[in-house]
């Protein structure tokens, strides 16, 4: 069985400065093609530490991704360190130099000298093409091992192993991949974790003894993860579809998509096919809910747009909600969500509005109206209602799960449609 | 000096499935108390792996710190290998015993049989009290090195780190940490990591040879993390403050803040100190930026609301944006940009407006107005003025950087007052 292992590179990771999100991403990646990592490594820019765990690396493991330490500062050292273990020299790749050059001509900045250094490669290395930014990866074989170095910047390194390493890991690795890995996750939303796991119950008569089944709950609802191992592609997916069927049919009423899908994709997808517009009317979540609608590309078919009103005066002013209203029940109240659904419905002229009026603290809560306290409306043509929530007294996490369960207040509404 | 080392076990880590934010945890507060990690470790649950480690922990680290295979199940492998590599044998500990029980008694649950083995500890160990859970720490020590094991739930092991294994280990230590290790981080934005490097020049120079100075790369701006190390607090607070003096001479005004500052709250502050309004009128950053604003507590008190106007129709409806303008030159202009900002200012009657519309893409754009072309408007009583951003093909980036660039704008004119 294949074998790989994950180095990442600096000392910010040591010192707990940044979460290593890195490894999580790669670690899922080689586990998806059959070349599962056996140990992830966070070592600092330091040489000694660095050779020690390339040759551990070229002992035991078939694959080595090393992340970070190939930027243009000093204190980046991947580069001169791979050429040195395996005995190599670094030279100035032409193409890589216009790459990082036409970068700057493009940001209309003149090129730092220090940037003549990203150009350098190992001389027996493969240029791996970082379309994102100016450091290239670096691509390198000996002995049937493969060690590959990324840029340690998220969204480069991701998308060089997708487009990239990836593919050229599955090509080299092919025959010697005897076995099929994979997975697929049930996306669920407006029930806890333990509630799923006492309505889907024995986990083991569904998914058999050699699979796995993971319950990962985030802000927004509990991701189900299923893991297959099998013969061959064909095996893996239908036994998957068994296990997504019999899933389904115990908790399918809270099941809005799989892997990837978006809460607000599914959403899109709804209006678009039965050519409805929305529009929001935000006080608490402060643009979220509008910014997470819009995350989703072609967005502007269906979305028309949103208001925050964070003041009164703005909610008087902007959404021309009653004054009165306000005077007599507040701001956070029922009366101020359901004239915020309908009035920002009719002001963009949408087929459906929604509202969110909260106090998302820390501060502004009462014994009557504490921290957490969210009202959401809904409003369409037919009919226009409110519901009450209590998220809690964390501000950042009352923004999030607000929007969510707007989103999901929303789904429900449309998906009878 | 002492150094440290941190083992995380579990597969769940190296498929990808969690991120390791204990690590980070933990990795801060040993840097913290001057026993920095060099070294962290994620592994799966079998045994050769861990004893290995075990070793490499025994030959070169002060301080080894385990999480995770600490529970009940059969996959949880640490006390067995634990007891195996330091040639213990593990017996049940009467007062861990009881308070498992006590913990399903109050749960009003049935003890599993498989709960006794909670209670099992290595003979020459410690017990490290977990108050928050039924799997109890484990504190070893061998010729002055010393091995903690700690469960893997974050709120667990968090609350034993700091309760327990810190302050054990700062008394068994005082005497060796002879020096004092503190980290400052300068937030700039608005510049490249390269061309910040050119301008701060030679690094050494500022920094001294002993100390560290870190560029982290991020969507709003590059961190400059300086690490150092000095005798007492008093001589490490000091040259801390002439580093970062030498920076603020050098790129001065590409700083905003220090640690945890936030560009949107620094500019809280200063709105709320100069007692002035804000709104926003957003078009492809489709309520990023309102949100941005919103996630500060207490930004009520200058942050009036804004408009999301994601729609010719709603530019024109609810911004009053001229339906010239908008045939004229589009949406994505100049002078939409301009109308926009000084438009939603007067709507709000906020003191200042800030805008930005543009093409986030994938899709919509032209030769003449690529996906990427953001313009970003500022108005306030005395003049208005818009700037024009090329940000590239991710939707996601571009709108990210749009509010942020926004946020910068906005900053250094208020900066000045």
């Amino acid at each position: 069985m294949l074998v790989s292992k994950i180095i990442s590179i600096g000392d910010e990771i040591l010192i707990g400065q940044i979460v290593n999100t890195n490894a999580s991403f790669i670690s899922e990646k080689l586990y998806s093609i059959g070349i599962p990592v056996g140990k992830i490594i966070a070592i600092g820019d330091t040489e000694q530490a660095l050779l020690n765990e390339l040759d551990d690396s070229y002992k035991n493991y078939d694959v080595t991704i090393i992340t970070g330490g190939l930027g243009p500062t000093h204190d980046d050292i991947t580069k001169p360190i791979l050429a040195k273990y395996f005995d190599d020299e670094l030279v100035s790749d032409e193409k890589v130099l216009n790459h990082v050059k036409r970068i700057f001509k493009n940001r209309n900045i003149e090129m730092p000298e220090v940037n003549y250094e990203q150009a350098l490669i190992p001389k027996k290395s493969d240029v791996i093409w970082n379309k994102n930014g100016t450091a290239p990866g670096i691509w390198i074989e000996k002995s049937e091992k493969v060690f590959v170095a990324l840029p340690g910047v998220p969204y480069e390194m991701k998308a060089m192993m997708e487009n990239s390493v990836l593919p050229l890991l599955k090509g080299k690795f092919e025959s010697k991949v005897d076995y099929v890995l994979k997975s697929r996750t049930i996306l669920t939303t407006g029930i806890g974790e333990s509630n799923l796991a006492e309505m889907i119950g024995d986990v083991k008569s569904i998914i058999g003894d050699e699979n796995k089944l993971a319950f990962l709950p985030t802000l927004y609802g509990v991701r189900l993860r299923i893991d297959v191992r099998g013969k061959n592609v064909k095996d893996v997916e239908e036994k998957l579809n068994i296990i997504e069927s019999s899933l389904r049919y115990k908790i399918g009423n809270y099941i809005f998509g799989l892997d990837d899908d978006l809460l607000e994709s599914k959403i899109g997808e709804i209006l678009l096919k039965n050519k409805m517009t929305l529009s929001v009317a935000e006080s608490c979540t402060g643009g979220l809910l509008a910014s997470k609608i819009t995350d989703i590309s072609g967005s502007s078919n269906y979305f028309l747009g949103g208001v925050c009103t964070y003041s009164n005066e703005s909610k008087i002013g902007i959404l021309e909600v009653k004054k009165e209203t306000l005077e007599n029940f507040g701001a956070v109240s029922e009366e101020a969500a359901l004239e915020m659904a309908e009035n920002v419905r009719k002001k963009f002229d949408s087929d459906i509005g929604l509202s969110i009026t909260g106090i998302a603290g820390p501060s502004g809560g009462t014994n009557e109206k504490p921290v957490g306290l969210v009202w959401i409306g809904y409003s369409d043509k037919f009919r226009t209602f409110v519901k009450k929530f209590l998220f809690g007294n964390n501000r950042e996490r009352t923004k999030i799960r607000s929007a969510y369960m707007a989103l999901e207040i929303l789904k429900k509404e449309i998906s009878n449609l």
